[in-house]
C-alpha cells in the first residue's frame, strides 16, 4: 500500500491510498458491506455511484458465511464480484457491541454469536487469519473497544490490551507471506482520557502500522467528548500515513474531523437512513413519506445525477416507501450512497483548490 | 392495437402485438407490477430482461397511491419510469380475493380496503376511469370473479354480471377520447362449467372486445379442472385476437395453454418464488438455501446470460439469502424472470420454426 499526500493546507490534506486493487482518493468515504454486501446495492451499483472501496466485517463474515468458504470461492472481492479496495473491520467493535461476551483475556475473547447462539473464541489471531482468507486490502488490527461509559480502569486496560493485541496482529500477519500486499492498520483506543489516548498512540507508533486508525468514537459518548478526541488525535497521528476515524458518518463531524487531519470515514448512516426513508440532498435531510412529497414530479434532489434522480420523482419514491416496496430501499440506497460520495469529491476538490474552510462553511449552515 | 399472427401450426400460434408504447411477441409471459414495480426490479433490468409488457394492478393502484395521483404524474408510464406496454388488471379479482367485501350488486361492489379498512365502491366505470387514469395499454373489463368452490347458482350470477359490467366498460371507454388508443379486453368467466364457459364467451363476443381473457382459473380448483378449462376455451376464443389466460404461470401449464391457442400469460410465480430463495433453472426448480450449495462456485444456471448468473455464484446467492439481504431478492428476481421471458423466447422461436412438440417435450420432462 501506498499513500501519497497531494495536497496540503494547514493540517487538512488531500491525498492517494495506491492498493493491488487500485487507488483512493482521500478524504474518502467507505460505504460500508456487513455481510459481503452493502444493503440493498449491487458491485455495480456502488461503482456508478463512484465508490473506490467498501468497508467489510471480519466478525460477521467469519461467523456467517464463514471466512473459510469465501477463501475457498476465491476471496471476498471474488465472492461479492467487487474488484476494488475492501478494508476490513477487525471485529473488535461487533465482538463487544453485538455478541453476548463470555469471558475476556489477555488471550482473547470468548464470546456468543448474534445470530445462532454458538460460542467461538476471537484472537488477534484469528481476526489476521479471517482478513487474509477474505483476501481484504486492509486488514484492522483486533482491538478492545470499551462501551461508554467506562471507568478509567477500564479504559486503561483496554489501551493496554489493544496494544498487545496490536502487537500479536502485527507479528501473524508477517508470518502471512500471502497477506504481504496488504496493509494493516492500528487502533487507538482510551476513550475521553487524553493521556490514555496518548498512550494507546505511543505503544502503536513502536510498531509502526501501515495506517492508523481512532477507535472508540461514537459509541454513545457526548458529541462534545467525540470532537475533542478528533481534535487531539488528528494532529498526533503520523503525517504520513493515512488517519482513520471508525464510524463516524455525520458529515458535519467528518468535516470537522477533515480540519484535523483525518483521511478516511465509515458509516452505515447514508444507507440505513436511505432504508429508513431518510434522504440526504444539497438542501438537508428529508423525509420521504412527508405528505408534501404525494404528488412531487421532481427529484429528491435536483442538484443530483445518480441513477435515481435521473429516472424518478418524490411521489414515485414516497409511494414505493409506503408500499414497503424493495425497490425503495434500493433507490434510496442508490441517492443517498451517491450523495455522500459526490459529497466526499467534492470536499477534495475543495482542499485541492485551496478552499476547504468556503466548502465547510457552505455546508455548515445546512439542516443534516 | 393490432394484432397480426405470423405463425400457425394447428392452434400453436406465434405472434405480434403492437401498441402505443411498442411490441409484444406472443406467446408472451408478462411480470406482475402490482405496486407500480415489479417487485425488487427496477424498469432498467425488467427492459435488460426482455420484457415486453407488464401487469399491474387497478385494484391496489386505485387505493395506493390513487389513480388521481399518478394521473396527475403523467401517468404510470412515466410514474415508474417504463415505456413499454402496461396491461392493467381490472380489480375483478383483487376485490373478492383481498379486500373485504361489504355489498355486491348489479351496480357495483363495495368493499373495504385490504390496507386500511376504508369502504370504497367499485364499478365498472370506475375501474375504466381508473385505467384511463393509469394510461394503461391494455384495459380488463371489470369481472364478477366467483371464489372456488362456488354453486352452479352464483356461478351463473357471476357469468351475468360479467357481461353486463362488460357492456358499461365498452360503453364508459368509447367515452374518452384520451383511452382511444387503448385496447379493452373481455373477461370470461363461468368457472368449472362448460356450458356456463359458453355462454359467457357468448355474451362477450357480441360486444367484439380487441382481446379475450380467460379469468377464474387457478383460483383453488384441481388442476384437471383448470386444464379442462382451458383446453375448451382455447379454441372457442376467436382466432384473431390475442387470447389471454389470467394467472396461469405453471411453466407445463403454458405450454398446455399455447398448445390450446393461448397467447398472453401472467403470474407471480417467477418474482415470488425469487424471494422465497426458489430458483428456476433448465434444470429444474432448485431452493438456492440448500446445504449444497455452500461452496458452490457455478452460476445458478449454466446456460443463464442473465446478469447474476454472469456474476455471481451459488454459494453467495445461498449466503445472501441465509443473511436475509435485499441484494439476494433482487440477484434471484433478475435470475427468474429472465429465466422465464428466456424461456417464452425460445418457446416463440420453436413455434415459428415449426418444431412446438419438441420444445414442449423437452420441458415436460424437467421438474418444476
Amino acid at each position: 500500500m501506498n499513500f501519497t499526500i497531494i495536497k496540503k493546507d494547514g493540517a487538512v490534506r488531500a491525498g492517494t491510498i495506491e492498493t493491488e486493487n487500485g487507488s483512493i482518493h482521500t478524504p474518502a468515504f467507505m460505504p460500508v458491506g456487513t455481510n459481503a454486501t452493502v444493503k440493498a446495492l449491487g458491485p455495480d451499483e456502488l461503482k456508478q455511484a463512484g465508490a473506490e472501496i467498501i468497508l467489510s466485517n471480519t466478525y460477521h463474515l467469519y461467523l456467517r458465511p464463514g471466512h473459510e468458504l469465501i477463501r475457498n470461492l476465491g476471496g471476498l472481492h471474488r465472492f461479492m464480484g467487487w474488484n476494488r479496495p475492501v478494508l476490513t473491520d477487525s471485529g473488535g467493535f461487533q465482538v463487544y457491541s453485538l455478541a453476548r461476551l463470555r469471558k475476556l483475556s489477555d488471550e482473547g475473547v470468548e464470546f456468543q454469536s448474534h445470530i445462532d447462539g454458538s460460542t467461538h473464541f476471537m484472537t488477534p489471531e484469528l481476526a489476521i487469519d479471517i482478513q487474509a482468507a477474505l483476501g481484504s486490502d486492509i486488514f484492522m488490527a483486533f482491538d478492545e473497544c470499551p462501551p461508554w461509559p467506562a471507568t478509567r480502569e477500564e479504559v486503561q486496560r483496554a489501551v493496554k490490551r489493544t496494544a498487545l493485541w496490536a502487537l500479536r496482529c502485527k507479528e501473524k500477519k508477517k508470518c502471512m507471506p500471502l497477506a504481504e500486499k496488504s496493509a494493516l492498520f492500528g487502533i487507538v483506543q482510551g476513550g475521553s482520557y487524553e493521556d490514555l489516548r496518548r498512550e494507546s498512540l505511543e505503544g502503536l507508533l513502536e510498531m509502526d502500522f501501515e495506517g492508523y486508525a481512532v477507535g472508540g468514537v461514537s459509541v454513545g459518548e457526548p458529541k462534545e467528548e467525540m470532537w475533542k478526541t478528533m481534535d487531539l488525535m488528528g494532529p498526533l497521528l503520523p503525517a504520513s500515513k493515512p488517519r482513520y476515524l471508525m464510524g463516524i458518518g455525520d458529515l458535519k463531524d467528518c468535516m470537522q474531523a477533515v480540519q484535523a487531519g483525518f483521511d478516511m470515514f465509515d458509516c452505515v448512516m447514508p444507507t440505513r437512513n436511505a432504508r429508513n426513508g431518510t434522504i440526504f440532498t444539497s438542501g438537508g435531510r428529508i423525509s420521504i413519506k412527508r405528505t408534501e412529497f404525494k404528488e412531487d414530479p421532481s427529484p429528491l434532489d435536483a442538484n443530483c445525477e445518480c441513477y435515481t434522480c435521473r429516472n424518478f420523482s418524490r411521489g414515485y419514491l414516497r409511494h414505493l416507501f409506503l408500499s414497503r416496496e424493495i425497490l425503495s430501499m434500493r433507490l434510496n440506497t442508490i441517492h443517498n450512497i451517491h450523495f455522500y460520495l459526490e459529497f466526499f469529491r467534492q470536499m477534495r476538490t475543495a482542499i485541492m483548490e485551496g478552499r476547504f474552510p468556503e466548502f465547510r462553511n457552505r455546508w455548515e449552515r445546512v439542516e443534516w
